[in-house]
């Protein structure tokens, strides 16, 4: 820089996936980040259980790992790419259903805490970034930037005073608690009314996948569904997805195998009939919450970032690609706005809660999509067409799940897309002017490709 | 009663209107009340200022009052009635828009603190009650019942446990905070981008009102409105609602006196141009926040009802007569289960939130409907037809006003009776059978008449 600029002092609350991101981008900047996480250092822990440990990475994500440089290594050495949705039938057989027929982009499945041990490492490279673990924010007033943390090995508490604080500290946010004082604060959680328990595939034999590793797989039985992500260790983490009035009343060995036996048959042996009935009763199903909220600033002084600002259900496997993406929103505002807090927070709470509204609702709605319409022929009629006019027109067509997933189109504006998309169809079906438009469009690619 | 029930010991907390009321209706049933206010006791307060200080007191409200004894007072002594909308327009001139053409019934403006000191008194009656002022709620363990308050003159806390803790604490609730740390408590808190501020019209040097009295007046004027309800003293309690913005931009007397000259020429006089400045600018507007949240209870524990459960915008003036169904329906329910708390509590919010849900929307939904479209011939005819139905069917077609203001129709009700009403009139219009329809029923009237 040319130009000396004044250091900021940041504290970032939160150092999960997007609070470690989120230092990085700062530090690269030359501002001062101390950056406060509840949990110990996820470096030297055993894995935690509980969350779902793997995550499916796509292009918003992908990005931001990019801008501080470790997507190639995540990617590479680390991503499995995932290139299409596999669907288990009743009887156990499959077939696949492509994300990009067209340009073949994968998403990848890539482990949470891998991940973020990754990204917190990344940060001992830069001498302007402080970590401390097992510090649980108890205290925050927000308009002066002051915070109270407890450090909860030493039992001692620190008072910390900060040019901005940002709050990225999950969908459970002690920050956001204490925004919710603010006068004019918009806030709701809604609960959906299925849980989710995980279960796992375990490698063969031969240390090897047992089934065909490039896909998400999905059992699609209507009002539940059961999907398998592929790990590093090529185990599956499987996710049954279901009404918890469902869980509750298989109370029993019996009633547990002979429900999977109905609808999983195939995935009985691999998981393993033992370790089925194990890990079912070991836990009980956890909820699911989707968090909206606005503003996410207070003055010059606060911002909520990731899950903390827009928790989303996790069926467009976008929470971390939407929290990814506040970091690289941010970091263009910074260098936008030249630095300046206020102006930075303003915009960003003013522009990005219409998306991250869209991404939740989006998310909402993709459950019905996975666990029951994409069995449907209405569903892959409509892919079908989809693909086809994206084919032939790239830049004029893009289908929802491909914007959504493999571009850095707004949210909202995929949903508008998607809007001025579904009108067309109509009109067309509806005038029998489909197959013209179809014929015309073909005529003219083939004219381009001359 | 015949056979010997076991005596509940309930604590309330909210020594306001419903939680007053509630303890009434559980004083009757013979339980213990130990009625907890985190404000001084009410009676012997001079009057506070911030808080609205009159309320539209509508049937299901006045069916509350009844069930406890006390309507026929409030009504006869303390109510004003209002039969009809009173509307000013831009040049001072008035008309009226009866609330109901064919019964004649009104709305009746009550004091807030007359009827909240009135309810706290009638409690006097009963041993069974017991009162406490000046106690904060500070700590709550709601599945044992356990609550901690903190007496606010001698700053000794009180450690207090019951059967039953109701949560009747107003928009922010402590006791709802408590809830909150339930899993899948659904939520929400909305702020809508206009808010209030109360000025006053007085009495005539006479000591008469100054202006028609049995009116609730209302000066539309599109994105925003004032609004007058009369008070026993003969003077008025003035509302103006208006975006924020628009507050803040009336920053000096002289802006402030243009805006008055140009929109509300007619108050000036009324409210006096000193008063007005003074009042204006003595204060600042206060938000208006709705807020949605499900379930209502915490096993056979603990119970929300009123503001802190359902918090409306006031515009259909049914915040509490909300509150008071809410009374109505858990005694009907105590009667039910006879006093199984289990029971009581589950029913309770199971049916009680679609009701709130709809009150909630309507109210949203009037705010345009009192400051807009009220001046409008597509609202004026709606009404004329919809009058003109429920004078020749009255058992049939009821307004949608008239259901929620004048009958105890659950909410959700009056909004799908409302639903098929335009679905049917859109028919009617569209195939011009309306005229035959509207003789038709006309031949039906006369010969019941006969």
């Amino acid at each position: 820089m040319d130009i000396q600029k004044k250091q900021l002092d940041v504290v970032v609350v939160g150092g999960g996936l997007v609070g470690s991101l989120e230092a990085l981008y700062l530090a690269k900047r030359g501002h001062r980040i101390r950056l406060y996480e509840f949990r110990e250092d996820i470096r030297y822990t055993p894995q935690a259980r509980g969350r779902s440990i793997n995550l499916a990475l796509s292009v918003r994500g992908r990005r931001a790992l990019k801008d501080v440089g470790v997507e190639t290594h995540m990617i590479e050495e680390h991503g499995i790419p995932m290139k299409a949705r596999r669907i288990h039938r009743m009887d156990g057989s499959t077939y696949a259903i492509p994300y990009d027929a067209r340009t073949k982009q994968c998403i990848y499945s890539v482990g949470r805490n891998y991940l973020n041990a990754r990204l917190l490492q990344e940060s001992e490279n830069y001498s302007n970034v402080e970590r401390y673990f097992k510090h649980k924010l108890v205290e925050a007033n927000l308009r002066k930037g002051a915070l109270t943390f407890l450090n909860t090995d030493t039992n001692e508490t620190v008072h910390v005073t900060a040019d901005l604080v940002i709050g990225a500290d999950g969908a459970f946010s002690a920050v956001r608690k204490a925004m919710m004082k603010q006068p004019l604060f918009d806030y709701s959680q809604k609960y959906i009314e299925h849980g989710y328990l995980e279960l796992c595939i375990p490698p063969d034999e031969n240390g090897g996948f047992q089934m065909p590793a490039n896909y998400l797989h999905i059992w699609p039985r209507g009002e539940f569904m059961m999907i398998a992500l592929p790990n590093q260790d090529c185990s599956w983490t499987v996710t049954l997805f279901m009404p918890f009035i469902k869980f509750k009343n298989l109370d029993t060995k019996e009633k547990l195998l002979a429900f999977f036996e109905k609808y999983f048959p195939d995935s009985i042996d691999l998981i393993g009939k033992d370790k089925l009935i194990e890990d079912f009763f070991a836990g009980s199903p956890s909820p699911l919450v989707a968090i909206k909220c606005r503003p996410y600033h207070v003055e010059d002084k606060a911002l909520l970032i990731g899950d903390a600002a827009h928790a989303v259900v996790p069926f467009y496997g976008q929470g971390m690609n939407a929290g990814f993406e506040d970091c690289t929103l941010l970091d263009q505002l910074f260098q936008k706005h030249n630095d300046n807090l206020a102006e930075i927070l303003e915009e960003f709470s003013n522009s990005r809660w219409e998306d991250t509204f869209a991404i939740s609702d989006l998310a909402m709605y993709n459950y019905i999509e996975m666990r029951d319409l994409v069995t449907r022929p209405s569903y892959l009629i409509r892919k079908a067409v989809d693909d086809f006019i994206f084919w032939l027109l790239p830049n004029f067509w893009v289908p929802l799940y491909n914007s959504v997933t493999f571009s850095t189109m707004p949210y909202s504006q995929c949903i508008k897309n998607r809007e001025w998309q579904d009108r067309l169809l109509k009109k067309f079906f509806t005038f029998g002017g489909f197959a013209a438009a179809v014929g015309g469009a073909f005529a003219l690619k083939l004219k381009y490709l001359k």
